[in-house]
């Protein structure tokens, strides 16, 4: 046989669920600490999108059974929207099937692989099928699944299917048992709920430990945060295979309603100003456009001033709300919150945010807590990897009161929380642990925190250091009657008198002391 | 309209390729400069593949065309078997297609991805498609092909097919337009094909860089490398998912006979052994074990001692191929090589060879150079995250005579190499740059560097070290006519005898020590 032949026999297609089985560590499942709070976050963060897409306050209850050491149930409820009846099987049993991988708008989810990796881990280490009840509203019935993926075809494969009575309106309930591992600590299930908490001030959260311990997160805000709008690319995010496909698609009529029509940012004028650069007629039909036609386009709006990307597709925590979400975690002496406008990379808008919490109770030789996140969801691992980390230890905190060596994170008894808000997060893996390092991310990072560290700067210069001072003071005011003394006996002066002038000496020091740290303000 | 059928009507499917063009950087298609690398790395590990798996001893022609500072053609052709026709579209223009996935056997590719990455990645920048000719023998026709891939398909799109005359009797010749970048140094395309040189010694490699310049690696050797041969998995490496399904698919008619045809390493005695401590009847069919006799089964496996897999599915360079490949490239004064025997992680066979080089001539304060490579390819990215770094940083060279602070790399003329060989590196992601810290993998990687280090250190000891002593002997003696002299003066014995007894007791003392340095060998 010739070889090629031989070779051939072998070839064949394989399935997204087989190479996400061989290759799950790629999201996350690495460990079975890590997998247990992968099924926590994945369901979560649906719930969480479900709700917040139909202006529903989120409701979400989450429960961890122990069947063993090294195997637990999964539960997860929410209040949500629900599922449609057809949509179930797909969106629990199919690898990439989601509604928003192809909208750009601020989400949890992304690539819809999420809870279908869930349930893909699932029947790898015990075989089970994912429990799945979802209802739409009070007059129509709950339905319940038990569903598997085929991983050979990545297809949902329903092991049952059944009309069930749910005492809910509205809502799902997803059962997942799993090979995993509870454990306390940075990376746990329960600091994943306790930093949701304070990035979703608008959602409750009723949490049950393996130990059967109850924790309730009541949420700190009645209203639903402002609703993202979904917008269209921006011209300057666009690479040259996605014009082409653009060109290709459109129901524009001509080359320059396709730019006003199907990108963001862009009038009339922009429009033409590009064709003109590409020196190419505006009217003409975006299907007939050539290759070195689209390329000279390419590089036309490169060269063309277009403004900023609306920012109505970004959702932020806003500065005040995510101080009230800070006051009511941290029992702290000192908060801080920045909101930063919208930026944008590479076409795509985002926001930073950027909270500080000094609690001086506390040990003063512990490096700083680092909270991330992206679009309200907790980043907990990775974190070396980040390019929130980068932005923290590039920034210099000892202006502000901190103790830094090196390029390391801060020491003293501060939290400092991140949060990157934007239409497509830059994660460097399929398990969203970490944020890529662009540039144009890191300098708004660092630009907020800077704007966040003034104030804790502000504030320790005047509480902290102003009370060692005072303690200072303190201490040398005993000192003054023995010293008054002291002075009588070699001076001659009435220590009474001494006494009186170093007294005022002192007073006068801390006023002005006082007045400058003041002033600075 | 009720909520849930809002959110319906926005699922959808995403197809693997839609996918990856978003997250390109997963695949390693983040920067110009390392987006030139992949498309050369992909086309070569192809290559080198099918010549391995066909017998043909690789003859690999490489070049770099430059359109632009930002723009190149890469041409990659190989002497290897061809690809048949009706397979070459399906190769090119479909992620997750591929022959290496599937089988438990030591290649350069494993996930199907490679290739059509770099198709998806031209026709993004520069909106082309890839330009493929192949041949599979001297009477069979060449064919010529021009395929994209249709994103939302993920199928390939063939723009041209024909029939064509071609000089070779067999072979595949690919030519792909990208934005890249080319740059020299460590993690350029010179690097990686004069590494690949080194760890593919039976291959020749022809090298044009965009320069126009060429540059030839020679074959070491002239015989084919082992041909590995394909396993069946191992009983340890096996997940409950993976059990329920090979139980449900498999021919065998017993539990015992699926044990002994399915699994590697399982012979009739350990396969009763297994179904007794499942309390199971071996002759029980296997379709009708249940889920919780396929748990007892796992449980069993688990307490069974079960041999080692067999290890020729692996080929090593060797250490005598490695040593000559080493001598070809670096011009040092001592090199040395170590092969291990295979170990197992999860199942998976794999071997560690290591190899040093040491050049006294070069500067001595400049940190070692590592070589990471795994399955004969080298790893240029992600150092810092991959295992053979942790373990190199964790092993002591100072025993060894090299200069090391700390968990850092040593420092000195020192070039060290590290290849893992196995069914299955456990990469770290797509982009295949950096090795998982399996505990197996990173103890292997130490026990070969300490065996090789203590070579080294004998060496230096006696090249190196009683090189410094001779030449202090030379200076000391420069000295002992002048200090005899003085001798004389203090004590009035002859300075000729003085210069006689100084002499003797250098020349013993040299001796003791050349001795002493032969005797710890």
């Amino acid at each position: 046989m010739i070889k090629a032949e031989e070779l051939a026999k072998k070839q064949r297609e394989i399935s997204i669920a087989e190479f996400f089985t061989k290759n799950r560590h790629l999201l996350g499942f690495d460990k079975p600490t890590r997998a247990l709070l992968m099924a926590v976050k994945e369901a979560c963060d649906n719930s969480l999108d479900a709700c917040d897409e139909t202006n529903v306050l989120p409701e979400i209850y989450i429960e961890l059974k122990k069947i063993s050491e090294e195997r637990f149930v999964v539960v997860v409820e929410d209040n949500g929207p629900g599922i449609l009846k057809q949509q179930i099987p797909n969106i629990f049993g199919k690898l990439l099937y989601g509604s928003k991988f192809h909208t750009l708008i601020q989400n949890r989810g992304q690539q819809g692989i999420g809870i279908s990796a869930v349930v893909l881990y699932s029947q790898l280490t015990t075989g089970k099928p994912i429990k799945v009840i979802s209802k739409i509203s009070a007059n129509k019935p709950a339905y319940y699944y038990e569903i598997q993926i085929d991983t050979q075809k990545n297809e949902p494969k329903i092991l049952r299917e059944e009309q069930r009575e749910w005492k809910r309106e509205h809502g799902t309930r997803v059962e997942v048992e799993l090979d995993g591992k509870y454990q306390k600590g940075r990376q746990s299930v329960d600091e994943y709920i306790k930093e949701t908490a304070i990035a979703n001030p608008h959602a409750e959260f009723i949490y049950i430990d393996p130990n059967k311990e109850k924790v309730v997160y009541k949420r700190v805000l009645n209203e639903f945060p402002k609703k993202p709008k979904e917008i269209r690319p921006h011209p300057y995010g666009i690479e040259f295979g996605t014009l082409l496909w653009m060109l290709g698609k459109t129901s524009a009529r001509s080359v320059q309603a396709f730019f006003i029509n199907d990108f963001s940012s862009v009038g009339a004028g922009t429009a033409k100003e590009i064709c003109e650069r590409a020196k190419l007629n505006s009217g003409k039909k975006p299907r007939q456009i050539n290759h070195q036609e689209a390329e000279a386009l390419l590089k036309a709006i490169k060269e063309t001033k277009i403004r900023a990307p609306p920012t109505d597709c970004l959702s932020p925590i806003t500065a005040e709300v995510l101080e009230k979400s800070l006051k009511k975690e941290f029992n702290a002496d000192f908060y801080t919150t920045v909101s930063r406008s919208p930026s944008v990379y590479r076409g795509f808008p985002f926001i930073i945010e950027v909270g500080l919490v000094y609690n001086g109770e506390l040990p003063k030789e512990e490096t700083a807590k680092l909270l991330r996140f992206a679009n309200r969801v907790p980043l907990l691992f990775q974190q070396g990897a980040c390019a929130i980390n980068e932005a923290v230890l590039d920034t210099n905190w000892k202006p502000y009161g901190m103790q830094q060596s090196g390029q390391n994170l801060p020491v003293g008894p501060l939290v400092i929380l991140v949060h990157l808000c934007s239409v497509w997060p830059p994660f460097t893996s399929e398990a969203k642990d970490a944020l890529a390092h662009y540039d144009e991310i890191i300098k708004e990072i660092k630009l907020a925190l800077q704007e966040a560290g003034r104030e804790l700067g502000l504030w320790i210069r005047k509480n902290i250091k102003a009370k060692e001072q005072q303690d200072r003071v303190n201490l040398f005011e005993k000192y003054i009657p023995e010293l008054a003394n002291s002075l009588e006996n070699l001076t001659n002066k009435k220590s009474n008198k001494i006494q009186d002038d170093l007294n005022k000496i002192l007073k006068k020091g801390l006023k002005d002391l006082m007045e400058n740290g003041e002033t600075k303000k």
